[in-house]
């Protein structure tokens, strides 16, 4: 899906205000991790329930300059199809998440799967729901950029 | 090929019992690294020829507890085909796999590549061979989760 | 882009001889990284703008043998497309490359994204251009297999 090689670029490449347009307007935006999510804690470190607390986050990472301290860069699987309709895919997408810090070093910050429900709006693909559950439970997300 | 992510989503979820599902009954499964290989030395350090055997194994990683201990996410690249016919594929799938344990550090557990061939069986595209040659020669994969 | 796949699978599997091949006779291959190119830097840690030169280069890391030291693994993004014609197209394609050491250890050694203009020659898509922008200022590509 070319709509996730764009997501993952625009945050990659410090485009962080084109972020929060991958998303229909109410939307459901998550970071937890698979233990909070088997057993069904809503709540996740990060939480957005619509385009404007996306905004709102953006804001808050660039007060904080979080970008001057660290990078991002993403590689995303190829998406599991879960189900499809003419207006609607549910889809899980595993993903690696490199971090790269200011002084140069690389690490591997976060790995896990994105589930997705991807809805038709016009000609683009929107995200109606992105809850990207991390495999490590000790993932410091609480000001990271986006997953 | 979806069922390369549906292989590697079976096995980062915890649902190994899915696994042997992926290969025809007769078929062949090893895990070796790159040194063995070009040395034509035929048996890896993990080795099943029928999705019997693959079932064993699933059984003896869950007596052992394996999947308490850690986890694993698979992230494959697009397949190299060489060659394909109606009825059958040959392709290299290059690898990296992530470990996860359970106090919670990441780290590059394994990279390599698949060398498989895939077989037609009604409407399912199946494993009747899939050898995955690790790139370093001391990932420890005795007790571990299947690449 | 089963180019890409090819490309990768080249350099993991030691026939770094094919490498050239994937580049047009006259082209531009660099390696640089995000601060050096967003301060319009030309020049990259490694520079070729032929065929020739990257023979020469492949030439050079044999008399150096420094594939019997490091073996890489190439994990790629799928491409994000920016333009496309009938004969050219011009792509963004992130990477993340493991390496592994002799002795066996396995790091995350290098992300970043490559910045692509392809070219079809006959029945072939060949790289005018392709400049690896890696994320950390301090990746030691000096004497490094090719990204």
């Amino acid at each position: 899906m070319g709509v996730n090689a764009a997501y993952a670029d625009a945050i990659d490449s410090d485009r962080l205000e084109d972020w929060p347009a991958f998303f229909t307007e109410r939307c459901h935006y998550r970071v937890t991790h698979i233990e909070n999510e088997q057993e069904g804690l809503p709540a996740g470190v990060v939480w957005a329930d619509s385009r404007a607390m996306l905004a709102d986050r953006v804001a808050a990472l660039r007060e904080a300059n979080v970008y001057e301290r660290q990078r991002y860069r993403h590689l995303l699987g190829t998406p599991l199809l879960l189900s499809q309709s003419a207006t609607e895919a549910v889809a899980r997408t595993p993903f690696m998440v490199a971090r790269i810090m200011h002084e140069g070093q690389t690490q591997l910050f976060a790995s896990g799967v994105y589930q997705d429900r991807f809805v038709v709006e016009g000609d683009r693909l929107l995200l109606a729901e992105r809850v990207a559950v991390c495999d490590s439970t000790v993932t410091d997300t609480l000001m990271a950029l986006p997953l």
